[in-house]
């Protein structure tokens, strides 16, 4: 189990060094980050090399016993790199050219940016192979952060016209895969085909948009997998991962993809950035943790973790005492092994300076310093006994990257249109957490899942499965198999009814999982941000953004719209349906979220599968260690709540051992 | 009386074909309108033509004993003549050009657009002249919808200054008359003119941006009117017509001037679309419906009738059972005499795979299908009865493309400024309609009309005119010559002060009606979206977006300002005037609808207008047939309404014999 | 004392003339403001002069022994320039290129555009000298207004770079100061240096946002330098200014620079414009009045003073009798001794026709102008009274360009970010306003200064320090003086941490003050437009925007947060330190109005400032005249008010001699 820090020698002096170190030893902290903005002070002209500086850093860290991780340092580029291939720049979609000056600007499909890369990459990873203090490489840092996994350049337009050839081979093809019938705009030559890119009214053919989407993602994949097989030929044995950027789920690029080429899996956890009110409610934050330990089904690494508050140009919620140890430990508590705290010390300039760390400016030690430290004290040892021991689950939540991309472009209704910044359309990712937020609040442990993985699924009692429209015949035949053989699956609205090409099946929704469901959809009407009325037995349920009215063929109706401003009053909105040895609820509609509870209580105890709700505010996981069986108990309110006789501090956690292995 | 549907054989197979075609005749189908959007089909290389699908599909029509409206293709264009001719594409005021893979893209002042449209248009009417099946042409489709009524490209600008020259034969004239010594901007050569494009702060000189509008509707008109003359020269005694758009009274093309070249007029009716919660209310349906009616003043078509849930990207409310028969029969008792439902079956592919039609993605029969059906049944009798009889009324709302040019770039309150898309300032549109629904709630026949036509307004016991603040003096003298005769008329505030060429007048408002209405304004509030009281009698108002504080010279007070945070409580807010034998109400604020309704009752009951108010959600129209008089009664809202002993089901129409003929 | 009006000969026909100026004398009126937008009358062609326009009301002018301020023509130019030059046009942060046929266009790094300025302003200078009616220069109009105080052009980007040069010599000073070893952004050529544009997601360096802004502040202040240069040389003894524009307190220009070169400051004034429902709040015109005083520390001019209802497409609230005579004598009160009215008749074209002056579209005389008329023959003796008597004030608000700046692209919580159009962030103008109003409202007359000055501050008992983020030391040092021999000073939030390089110091908030505050900040919370409650003693206190949790080491504490929603309840939120013989009140958070002067009335008591509360509508002044002593108080409320036994009509003000000198 390591604690380490992001640490930016370049930012300070040689004389502050020595001093940071021993600090971080005295947090317990035993590991850095580096590098991995440092393309300009690495090659300073075209060809140049100058490692000097990390070399030095890196004999202290080395004298120190203590470890680093190294960032590749591409996520920006130096000025004169620029200057010599103007060409490398992406464009956003409203056709802003990204130049020097902010970052992640660079162009995924331009051979001059590759042809660079691989020379700093190449430079880099010979001159530290061997390094006894580097335990890991980071690639770039957040790929596709800030938008930059959407690039209309022209240089991509080359590249997604080459794409396209390579994979329709002839345009007929792609023309009627398309269907470019449809307002006649059927192409006859390679050239004539443009980037789905801004537009006044009308958008482009959602089959084109969902290729340009599949298309940039391969774009940034492969980029990736460059630098990771240069580092692999000159590092060997020294794992190499990227890191997640803090949108939650991330719609473009398919990242189950993206860590086949990497070794694990690393993940910046920010609660709360910039101006926010509140910080994201826990069970998001414990979404995204799992989503980074399902990518490889795997411990995963922080690889920047909330110290201070954050943010570029304006600022917001002051975490309360205890709340940045809490949100440590909740980290660990969902299968990090690894976390490295977003920064030492505060930068005193540039369009950082308001990125708080655990030192403010000065070097003062903070109460960020000593809260830390005593976190890490008090969970260091429960951190070492899990460590190498799986995150256990019997309930998984299945997410799938061709949906994410179909919503983000074909919302639906304006419930899942949550767009916080331009470049971010997250409603499917919002979405996912909310059903993710139907176990974690019943506190029963889930696995969050690419549902492309080769995994089996049955370990698992049940399976959630929202938003499932763009079906693959090999998944549904999957999840036919485990439900017949004794699994409880819970189907989301809008479920089966698109093949990949974009093409509407011609058998009513769910589909292909008709039969399995039970179930019929003829009607549904998309309500925005509006709520309808529902129940289910005696309990009031809350229906938002899609309300389906369900048909069922074989399914058993759970629950009703009661609302009597609506005309489908009484009619089913949830069914469930025997199939084989197992089970299919179809849910017809997205509940909000304290329904989503009602709802999951009804089908985990069903499905036989042991919960128990604490209060909205308290999360609890269970954990099998080396030596001892956990449970693990976190008050995410700033009230002390009261658990049968144990009370709980505002943002208090406590790790009981259950018994010993 | 023709019932019919919008088709789309490209996009099914020819097995398709035949089933489909016998269940548009089990549904009481009859027509079909087709290749609107099949430019790309037609000529799929410069100058080769293949008809073949077309002639197949109209075959199949011809020995079913249907008819079909032919579509010329050209809202679209194939990507081969954009990569030909890259400069055909519009641009956009904020400086989007509209390239391939969306539609409506091409630029009205394009050489090179207009050459390739009278190629395919040309071998298109050759080709169907004389088919037996073809009972009509469509040009183009809703030409001017989504924005592209105004281009911004460089062609544009070359034709806008020619057109200015043509206008003004000299910079002299145009200087004085658009008065260019106001910030010192006097031309002195042509090609010095720009486009009134985007600009940072202040805006450019509303006399230039209101020859911009009108040019770019003359641009647009003469486009329409170069296919209109190649389908007269090959298809004589065919009707042509194009569809207007779903934005309700279209700002920028003079739709007047527009249809003098076609045959009759036609529409595209969506009483909800996309991402709405709720249809429009009704009285604004009728007044578009009216609008359609009142640029010919005879009957019209439906080119496109809701019949499903309808969505580009996202989607919204469903009608209840019974709804979308109801507004088929509120077109009808409208005034059209021929519906097309968009469309048959939803395309399983490209942007429109979320416009739901009359079957869904499958073939199976829907409920749509069903609840058409009956409907058709039920008021075809009506229908045909009353087809060649005018909708007679007494009272008609005076609508002008020169105001509503004029409010859509300077819309004097933010009240008027209603913007539902960026394309669209629709401020002047909901005046309109508001002003209709003071009658249309009141259940009088009322006519929508173009102020412009040359028609006679004896006929009509009441004109209301709203925002009728640009003036032309013949119009002026030719109300004046109403008034005098016996008619009344309802003037609304801010009216006949400006001249044609944007200059304000140095007399009062209303300028030339002073002595017609016998009031004069010097002092006047824009409260925005706020709200003041007024009283007329006892009864209180609501005045809404502009408060003018009327001195009455000659006329007598109707109603006052009573809001007692207003310095102007007490004045008068309405009078009337009595001019010759005639009335004269001016009304100096925009009422909410519900005061307009008092106002209105006020206004009948002396014109000797009958009226009867029913509820805010029923409509009853009075229409005379062949055989009968009918009074037709629909009752909008969703629920149970009892009038006198009758009992009205929510969205149920009733349509009574009054008398026979 | 001289009171006029701004007028356009060239809107109207010399007939008009005569009698116009006529009745401006009957008005009171003696001077008029001329020819500010007439460069295209002035040079119809490239180097052809015609002044015989504003030869010949000038003549008519000096026979109605009237004078005039004659505007250089440059804030618009003529097409033709445009047509030779086109790179002389800005460009915005969005790459809206500003073309002919708006305003304020031409870019300040334009030598074209500078050296066509020179000949016209030559030609003007050259042709009025000696004119026995000029009295005054007015150059450009309201430089910097609508945005362009920002240029994004290629000429902007060409002398930023040699401006960067210019300060910093080499490249290694420019890197290390803006600290561009952040993101590894070196700059090895002067060329790879961009504009801080339009960008996708992360900003720009904030020290180089900073140095962009300096830079443009002196490309328009060299501008209006070199048009007074001109003009001084020809027109001898004749005053010179510029008209400073409606946003409060103007971020990006260094105003206090630009006036150095000028000799007297004016100002347009309009507490209500465009589609405002409410007028601005009386303080915040106070506020930008003696802004206007404080900039040369002496009476200024209003080149443009409300008199009707002005706006470009849109209009709003309307004055009610009394507000614009009130208007204007709160200018005068607060120090005006010039003021020309915007503008004499309304234009009938262009895009102010909506901009109403003293007589509407006609001739008529209006309600206006009789107001305006009896308030001049009110206030006029008493005007003529103060008009060389400076007006006195014990205490003064501080103004800093460097962090009007800085907030502007950088401010800290959404509640400090403002932006009532694109091109205006007035955050900081807003703190500012609401300190101001802190003891405006309390009657006490408050100065209002640029903290740049060179102006002694122990003529006054209290200051004022908003949002002093970026110190300099001097200043520092400067107020240490002033507070160790007695004075006080109110220190607000987020003081003293940042140098001019932005910078950020390594000694907690408040840096260089903390010995002087006497406590330190460690933790603070931006609560955007939130509301955190605290206590006063027994007065409840609301903060807003930001809140820094005091920790005291020899202050006092003054106030406590006592919010039961923060964990920081109960801490200090506003403290007091003896320092010398003076003190500093530190204030940790942004007060709501009425808690802000809840807190002035402590801090004035215990200073010794007489003040009195009179409602929050009520604003009392005291001038000294050269007979008399006066106190001056005016109702901005729309109800009777009485002062103890005076009775205020709404929107009355009253002028009392207190004794004579």
């Amino acid at each position: 189990m390591i604690f380490g820090v992001d640490y930016y020698p370049e930012q300070w002096t040689e004389k502050d060094w020595d001093e940071d170190l021993a600090n971080m030893q005295e947090m317990g902290l035993t590991s850095v980050r580096l590098a991995e903005f440092a393309w300009g002070l690495i090659e300073p002209k075209e060809g140049k090399f100058d490692f000097s500086l990390f070399d030095a850093i890196l004999e202290k860290i080395r004298k120190a016993n203590m470890t680093a991780i190294l960032g590749t340092p591409t996520a920006t580029f130096p000025p004169w790199l620029f200057k010599k291939y103007p060409e490398i720049a992406q464009v956003s979609k409203e056709g802003i050219k990204r130049i020097i000056g902010t970052r992640r600007q660079a162009s995924f499909s331009s051979p001059a940016y590759r042809k660079a890369t691989e020379r700093v990459v190449t430079q880099m990873a010979k001159h530290y192979a061997g390094h006894p203090s580097v335990i890991g490489w980071q690639i770039d840092n957040e790929p596709g952060h800030e938008g930059s996994d959407l690039d209309y350049s022209p240089l991509a337009l080359k590249n997604f016209r080459k794409w396209l050839k390579s994979k329709y081979r002839n345009l007929d093809s792609l023309n009627k895969r398309w269907g470019n019938v449809f307002w006649g705009i059927i192409y006859s030559d390679w050239s004539e085909i443009p980037l789905p890119g801004s537009h006044v009214a009308s958008n482009f053919n959602p089959a084109m948009i969902q290729d340009f989407y599949r298309f940039q993602s391969e774009e940034l994949i492969s980029y990736i997998k460059l630098q990771a097989d240069i580092i692999k030929k000159y590092c060997k044995n020294i794992p190499i991962t990227t890191n997640l950027y803090p949108s939650p789920f991330l719609p473009i690029t398919d990242m189950y993809e993206m860590f086949k080429s990497l070794d694990y899996v690393s993940w910046d956890n920010y609660p709360v950035w910039g101006n926010q009110s509140e910080p994201y409610p826990h069970p998001l934050v414990s979404a995204t943790l799992q989503y980074s330990r399902g990518l490889k089904n795997k411990a995963y690494t922080i690889m920047e973790q909330f110290s201070g508050v954050q943010g570029h140009d304006t600022l917001g919620y002051l975490p309360p005492p205890g709340l940045i140890g809490l949100w440590l430990t909740q980290a660990v508590v969902n299968g990090a092994d690894q976390i490295y705290f977003f920064r030492y010390r505060t930068a005193r300039f540039g369009q950082e300076q308001l990125c708080y760390g655990i030192l403010d400016h000065g070097k003062k030690k903070t109460h960020k310093f000593y809260e830390l430290k005593d976190t890490i004290q008090k969970i260091r040892e429960f951190a070492e006994d899990i460590q190498d021991v799986p995150y256990k689950a019997e309930v998984a939540l299945l997410h799938d990257i061709e949906n994410s991309r179909n919503y983000k472009h074909q919302p639906l209704s304006d419930g899942l249109k949550f767009e916080p910044v331009p470049f971010a359309k997250v409603g499917y990712d919002i979405e996912m957490a909310t059903w993710f937020a139907g176990t974690n609040v019943l506190n029963v442990n889930t696995h969050f899942l690419p549902i492309e993985s080769e995994m089996d699924w049955t370990q698992y009692k049940l399976l959630s499965l929202p938003l499932y429209t763009m079906y693959e015949e090999r998944i549904v035949l999957k999840l036919r198999e485990y439900v017949k053989n004794g699994g409880t699956l819970v189907l989301g609205y809008r479920a089966g009814i698109k093949d990949k090409d974009h093409w509407m099946v011609e058998t009513p929704v769910p589909g292909m999982f008709q039969e399995m469901a039970g179930v019929e959809v003829y009607q549904f009407e998309a309500i925005g941000n509006g709520e309808v009325k529902a129940k289910m037995g005696f309990f009031p349920l809350i229906a938002k953004k899609f309300c389906e009215i369900l048909e069922p063929t074989t399914a058993r109706v759970v629950a009703r719209y009661s609302d009597s401003k609506k005309f489908y009053k009484g009619k089913p909105m949830i069914t469930v349906n025997s199939f084989g040895k197992g089970k299919v609820y179809y849910l017809g509609t997205s509940l909000d979220p304290f329904s989503q509870v009602l709802f999951y209580r009804k089908v985990l105890k069903e499905a036989g599968i042991p919960f128990r709700f604490l209060g909205k505010n308290i999360e609890r996981h269970y954990r099998t260690g080396k030596k001892y069986n956990y449970q693990i108990t976190m008050n995410h309110s700033n009230q002390i709540k009261w658990l049968g006789f144990t009370r709980m501090q505002p943002f208090e956690f406590k790790i009981k051992k259950i018994n010993a292995n």
